[in-house]
């Protein structure tokens, strides 16, 4: 058994970067980009990291993303922008559409920054983390292809439009709740399938539109959303706020990053920021959110239960483990960057965390 | 068998404000006490509906909700406030924070409003649907009592706290998600408990934090948030920027209305409203919202289902229905009013739909 490698999370960014720079982006935008997808890794979102570069590479080859292209704010206001992205990839478009998000919001209180013209942009947390820097609440959304049928549906309407939050506090670390809208991801399906396990009730619908428990059955049909009715809905939120009203895709018209090489995404996002400061004073509110976190981690605990948690705190410690630690790569993973890598002169191993 | 009573909406809510003005609250904000109730129970949500006239009069007459409170906006800037709802009917306080955040919303493009030291402020609906009017992007949000625990909890700590959101659209009904933060309604759990049906796993817990399809062991527990973890965070989510942010109560300093007799509720509320203009022309909205319902509504549908809906859909029909035909009420509710009404001299018999 050859040894698990382990990489730097920032060699690996710096490996990352470096291959979007050699296909025609710009410096800048190329570290927002494998910034994005590092950090997914380091908080154990493995499905939204690395993993991702050979799809978004093999985009920006076939034209499908156009890192050259203008960022344009199309329409502004006191408190709102909307943003053409104009098919750039969405870590640029998502990043450039916060910060305008968070200026607005710091003059004015509140503001919302809705995108068009974009693509898969990784996972909220990347932008909910960075208003919470600024001392915003920050919500991000997205809507995605096509993944998830309507409730009472037979075959895959609505994305799994992640939502994510985040909101700074004082002694402890940020609430950050990032979630996808499908009870859970399919990824869980894949595993349990591959070890001939079931899976449980409403997680999954077969190809009929039956539930199921099989979770080979559960593949050829589809993922569903959270909670029945009340995630269909709140997903189809997230694909009206940015789809129907920024004039990005929606439904059918967000295009699948794998599967469709004639059209570009046209995934929509849209955060939204709030100034704290605007409505308590900031350190009251960081004293307040304290007490609140400590209060529900000293909750009396369900049998087996070792610690209440708080959303983003998994991925927080994970973080830390691995920026000390490294991280390791599936080995599929490992040889698609190893060949991207001697493709472009850039070497994997290059990246390696040394001891 | 007495032959079941159908009462008109109209004279329905003429007898509840009525009641209202008797017990010393001012004609208008009765009026919106009564049609916030009233518009519950033609929706079908019977729950929110006169079934809590009792209560809030109970409180008003127990010096708990204070009626004479002067409602005052304590923060104030382009595109939020924070509104001191200063005890007064959580109706009247939230009708009046959602005026202003309309009115910051087509002056800036987004706004949002705060409210703090109000009372239970019944659907979300009743608020997102006003805002649709105005043809905006209407969210609104509250926090609740205690009554559910915690992911890995054992006792409620959040409550079932209550998200809304209404989209206009052209041809169809609005968009009209209002739901708990739950996975189901607590009304769900005690129907199966007098059926002696059991529940389905992910419905709740026992009182040693187990998971149980139990319906006694249940109730004996706490219903969940919906979708473990996710619902969760939603729910804390609420939490914090009802409670947390306004100033109001959280976890438990949300005091339950029917337990509780020594403090006022201290509920805090949101309301997030988005002027569509400031992104997309409104009439360009509706149609591509048309366009987006009437894609789902063609999808092929699962076995024995019969129309796939639209949040919201459900709640218009019965709306349609009850206006025509009148709204019953339960023969404990119906008893309940008799009484609140003679208290007052306010008949309830006229509130009767005279076919
Ligand atoms: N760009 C896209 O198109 C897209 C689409 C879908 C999902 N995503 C991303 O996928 C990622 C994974 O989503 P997911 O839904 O599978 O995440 P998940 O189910 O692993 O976690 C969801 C949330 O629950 C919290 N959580 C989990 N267990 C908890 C516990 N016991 N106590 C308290 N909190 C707990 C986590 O911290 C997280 O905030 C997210 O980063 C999301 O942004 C992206
Ligand atoms: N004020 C408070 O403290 C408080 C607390 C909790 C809940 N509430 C209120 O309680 C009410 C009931 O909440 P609930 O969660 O039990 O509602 P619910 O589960 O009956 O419905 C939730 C949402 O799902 C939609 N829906 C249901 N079935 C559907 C289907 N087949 N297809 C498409 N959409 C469908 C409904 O239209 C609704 O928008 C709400 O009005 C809420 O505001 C208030």
């Amino acid at each position: 058994m050859t040894p698990v490698n382990h990489y730097s999370y920032k060699k690996l960014q710096d490996f990352c970067s470096s291959i979007f720079v050699h296909a025609g982006v710009e410096k800048e935008q190329a570290d927002i980009v494998a910034a994005s997808l590092v950090q997914a890794d380091l908080r154990g979102v493995d499905s939204h990291g690395v993993v991702r570069t050979a799809i978004y590479l093999k985009r920006v080859e076939n034209n499908m993303i156009n890192p050259a292209a203008k960022i344009r704010t199309e329409k502004e206001n006191e408190s709102t922008a909307l943003i053409d992205g104009a098919n750039h990839f969405g870590a640029v478009v998502g990043t450039k559409a916060l910060k305008l998000a968070m200026k607005k919001a710091k003059a004015n209180g509140i503001a919302m920054v809705g995108v068009k013209h974009s693509n898969h942009f990784g996972t909220g947390a990347y932008y909910a983390l960075e208003g919470v820097k600024e001392d915003l609440v920050t919500i991000v959304m997205s809507n995605a292809s096509q993944t998830m049928p309507p409730t009472g549906g037979l075959r895959p309407f609505i994305g799994t439009n992640p939502l994510a939050v985040g909101i700074p506090c004082g002694e402890y670390q940020p609430f950050l709740l990032d979630m996808a809208t499908s009870v859970v991801a399919r990824g869980k399906i894949i595993v349990a399938a591959q070890k001939g396990k079931s899976i449980p009730p409403g997680w999954a619908i077969d190809k009929h539109g039956k539930a199921t428990t099989n979770a080979e059955e559960a593949l050829q049909g589809s993922v569903l959303p959270l909670a029945g009715p009340k995630g269909y809905g709140i997903s189809m939120f997230i694909d009206i706020l940015s789809g129907v009203l920024t004039g990005a895709g929606f439904g059918k018209y967000v295009h699948n990053m794998y599967e469709n090489w004639e059209d570009p995404q046209n995934v929509g996002h849209f955060f939204i920021t709030i100034d704290i400061n605007k409505f308590i004073d900031i350190q009251t509110f960081k004293k307040r959110m304290d007490l609140y976190i400590q209060a529900i981690k000293s909750e009396p605990k369900a049998e087996d239960v070792e610690e209440i948690l708080i959303p983003g705190e998994i991925e927080t410690r994970i973080s830390e483990q691995r920026k000390k630690n490294g991280i390791t790569l599936p080995l599929k993973v490992e040889q698609e960057l190893t060949e991207i890598g001697r493709k472009y002169g850039v070497p994997l191993e290059d990246a390696l965390l040394r001891c």
